[in-house]
């Protein structure tokens, strides 16, 4: 499985992937799933994926191939980034196609976000069937890969007006946490961060298992969060008429 | 859906579960999945259940009927939980069996915790096949139903030495995370709080939609949190190695 995780914000974009590739339990590996692509002073995209890893790999190299020989369509002369997410989808279509025959399935996603010159920046989910979707001012965030276990954290904290460092933390930390709980997700884990308007390649950080800054952000929330639970209402203090309610109902047909 | 949450902790045992059953969007009905048995002073259990309504309806009613008959195996002269446990799973799968001819699933599955006097506390996950597990040092809880979204917290505040009313609030928190991000999981919330070789009922409280307590607890929850995060060590401290070492190996292959 795999963990990828892009939050849009009013300042800029974040991306976190891990690294983690599986086929079954014993047929473990660690391959990147971020990639970065542009001009700088005109181009930036990063591009993640999650899913089938031979058709993720295909279709980055029939991106680079395509930028390379300077196809008609490719991800530098893309006019907006809703026609890369179209591009993304036809490629990994194409790629899948190949495989139709089969009767297996080899389906990807991914997540584009980036900006290009004279445009906002922006963030697409594209699925195996070439469709795709953006980010909104309520769901500021996309997620591909095993999203459950990390997607409280984000759903609190992410709001367009977050910073970029507090979504990059938080990103981090729902990552942390779908790893505690998901074998199949693992470090290295990556990091972009690209701020808006700037057509530079973001800063970039790569965390590997042993890295102290990830064990420290662990560490810490570990820490933060248990003194947040000292410092909850405590059951006890919820409003008699809660109980009392209950066991009028209750007494009856369960205390048997 | 559902979701279903019990700890079971030194000092006693929690349980949480939600009310919300679903069979498609559009229908959507209230239940209690929570069930308390016992005889004061001697045993105490809490079922709770996930799956399929009727089974876990016929799966208790069964319960319900064989105490009421005095039948030779029944809650109230089971010798160990792990004999109620194997009784559950053995009255499931016979309700389960006769619908077994019409290709459908009609899986239920079940958490049973408690007391018996002479022995410890415990609880005991049955799955629809009648086999069950129990929980240890290293995984003090037991999920049933839409378990991932709520996980994480559990694993990070949840050991054996917790305290009941941290628990209870932990437990809380995890059922809010899951009701936020699924829509099949819902109020009334309902918790019990097992107090160790207390053989009562313990305290039972019911959260409906409008409770001051949850509406409280989530506030106060999102608030600290949200404190917790600007208390992290900044991604910028990271270490540049982090960093170098990253920019050296991908600056070839991905920045094209």
């Amino acid at each position: 499985m795999t963990y990828c995780v892009a939050a849009s914000l009013k300042a800029g974009i974040v991306f976190v992937s891990d690294s983690r590739t599986n086929a079954g339990v014993d047929s473990v590996s660690t391959y990147s799933k971020m990639y970065s692509f542009g001009i700088p002073g005109e181009r930036q995209f990063v591009i993640m994926c999650s899913g089938n890893l031979a058709t993720s790999q295909a279709v980055i190299s029939q991106i680079k191939r395509d930028i390379k020989q300077d196809a008609e369509e490719n991800l530098l002369n893309a006019e907006n980034i809703s026609d890369v997410a179209e591009y993304i989808g036809n490629v990994s279509r194409t790629q899948q196609e190949k495989m139709s025959n089969t009767g297996t399935s080899f389906e990807s996603n991914f997540i584009v976000g980036g900006q290009i010159k004279g445009h906002q920046p922006a963030c697409y989910m594209v699925y195996p069937q070439g469709n795709y979707i953006t980010t909104s001012n309520d769901t500021p965030y996309l997620q591909i890969g095993e999203e459950k276990y990390g997607k409280p954290i984000l759903d609190r904290i992410i709001k367009p007006t977050s910073n970029l460092e507090t979504a990059a933390m938080c990103a981090l930390v729902s990552m942390d946490s779908t790893m505690r709980s998901n074998l199949t997700v693992g470090p290295p884990i990556e990091l972009t961060i690209y701020e808006a308007d700037s057509f530079q390649p973001g800063r970039y950080y790569r965390f590997d298992e042993d890295s102290e800054y990830l064990r420290t952000l662990k560490k810490t929330w570990d820490k933060l969060l248990k003194d947040a639970f000292k410092k909850l209402p405590p059951v006890a203090w919820s409003s008699n008429w809660d109980v009392k309610d209950a066991e009028e109902e209750e007494s009856i047909e369960k205390r048997s």
